[in-house]
């Protein structure tokens, strides 16, 4: 087994976020449910987009915003999603090749449009989530690079994605390419309505040994589980998974890793501005910390910086130097 | 002279800025000349976007940045201006309506694309603008719809959209209906490089009376009236509109009108974050503060106060509740 060139290649939604500061009273009379993702059809994309006020458009995705995160950080990435042949498409397009990551699968022709988030952004920093998927449920098993996949030391992969057929059939055939070539796989399962859906999936390969790293907050883990007690939910998974590492809100992260457990508390920050992308730059810093060969406490810091970032402004791309913020650590 | 429905209506670019931090030595490698304005073509704009980082993309243009500061502020506004029928035409005509503004100018078929500002914002805040006019530049005089113009107490128009010829057919056209009405008409210098093109067809509309609310920076105001000292150039043009109002960027700004000067500072922030709009504000601040016959004094405070929230972020459209933060004056 060679060493890989990358350190961590991703599969998920190719999308932009398209983000205005929203009341909660607007949220409420819109039917959403505040905090939540939801997954939104052209009609209702085009209603929401119409009630939304004037809002900017800052490319995102889960896995794709902890690439760039990573690839801040020092990291060496590769990101796999489909992006129609369109604006939205040239600008996610950009905006990842731009954070120095690798990204080569081919646009798509035709209808539907790139994927976009709109995301009402509460007074308090809440993000509400209603995803159009567009051209990024289409991506196709065909897309992979096998060779690439083999040549990076992690696979990421998005649970959302889980959700539409394609990406799902794609995603097993990542699973396959990085396990057979001695890799490991993360997986992070998103949000509770995928697991509502698909635990039976999750759960098959985290008992058959296919998930190497998982990444939930406490809402999926007791989903995943069915533990509703926190330490309880923990201890279920602990030992089926090489690491774990579950995210708390404001009361940080804890992480277990060949029986040891650590804990990180969240970093304090001035004002919560939008937590849009909190929990996919806690990965970044994780698995940073994580593919370098750091501690689990040091690991969980560099989640915790770097989820702060994120939070302290609108979107879920970083803007501040990360490698700075996390030099001390 | 019936009443006025609308306060304001403005003929400006319809374009969506697409901004990332920059060095300033990128600026410089590229050619560019920092704190500028270029035209650029559709190759330029390829290699000006594949050289920038990731970017934000958030509506534009300087007219419609200060109908957005009206708007805000309480102000009845609408706008002219053309977008091509793509997906930044529809963010554009999104967010302009998302802030109350009645537009109304159809999006135009085909090729060229809807314009777009490839902004590289220095560490300081200084914003360096690459723009590629597209649709904008082929606003149609037949796309103006005079009774609204007759409608409005100010026609606002942008100095930029001066340089395409179309669209400056269609602004002497929108004079003509404005002064027929016995409405004001305003007009924004927006830049050097449109005074060393079109300075002959300013002054003669100066001369003319056809402006009676100028806005320019100390540049434009000495490039205007070839004094380069900056009380020679205010008196040069004073006496020739109605109200002059001329920006000094750090140094606050100086209005005179009817005999009478005010000046005002600038307003203190905490950090630059972007320029990218300050004029725009200042302008929307002014004029509303004039349309409310407020003082000359109280009018180039909202001006200052609206610049210095719109400098304190990315972007060139408010964020913060301008209406609250000028309760005060």
């Amino acid at each position: 087994m060679s060493q890989p060139s990358v350190d961590v290649i991703a599969i998920g939604n190719a999308i932009v976020d398209v983000m205005a500061p929203s009341s909660d009273d607007l949220i409420a009379e819109l039917g959403l449910v505040r905090g939540g993702m939801t997954l939104v059809d052209t009609d209702r994309a085009r209603e929401l987009y119409d009630a939304m006020g004037p809002a900017r458009e800052i490319s995102g995705g889960s896995a794709a915003n902890t690439l760039a995160g990573l690839a801040a950080l020092g990291a060496r990435c590769a990101f796999i999603g489909q992006v129609a042949d369109d604006q939205l498409g040239e600008v996610f397009a950009h905006d990842i090749r731009a954070g120095g990551i690798d990204f080569t699968t081919p646009s798509r022709e035709g209808e539907p449009p790139t994927a976009r988030c709109l995301i009402f952004v509460s007074p308090d920093g809440q993000r509400t989530m209603n995803t159009y998927l567009g051209a990024s449920q289409f991506l196709p098993a065909e897309a992979l690079d096998e060779a690439a996949i083999a040549d990076a030391a992690v696979l990421y992969l998005e649970g959302y994605l889980w959700d539409p057929e394609e990406p799902r059939a794609a995603m097993r055939k990542a699973i396959a390419a990085a396990k057979g070539a001695g890799r490991k796989v993360a997986f992070t399962l998103s949000d509770a309505f995928v697991i509502s859906r698909h635990g039976d999936d999750f759960r098959k390969l985290i008992e058959a040994g296919e998930i190497d790293i998982l990444f939930a907050n406490q809402d999926e883990l007791a989903a995943l589980t069915g533990e509703s007690d926190f330490d309880a939910g923990v201890a279920a998974l602990a030992g089926k998974v090489e690491v774990l590492a579950v995210t708390r809100g404001a009361e940080g992260a804890v992480a277990v890793a060949g029986g040891e457990r650590a804990e990180v508390a969240a970093e304090p920050i001035d004002k919560v501005v939008d937590t849009t992308g909190a929990g996919d730059l806690f990965a970044a810093g994780f698995l940073f910390g994580h593919v370098r060969g750091r501690s689990l406490a040091e690991s969980l810091k560099l989640g915790a910086i770097c989820a702060a970032e994120i939070i302290s402004h609108y979107g879920a791309r970083p803007e501040a130097d990360l490698k700075a913020l996390t030099a001390s650590v």
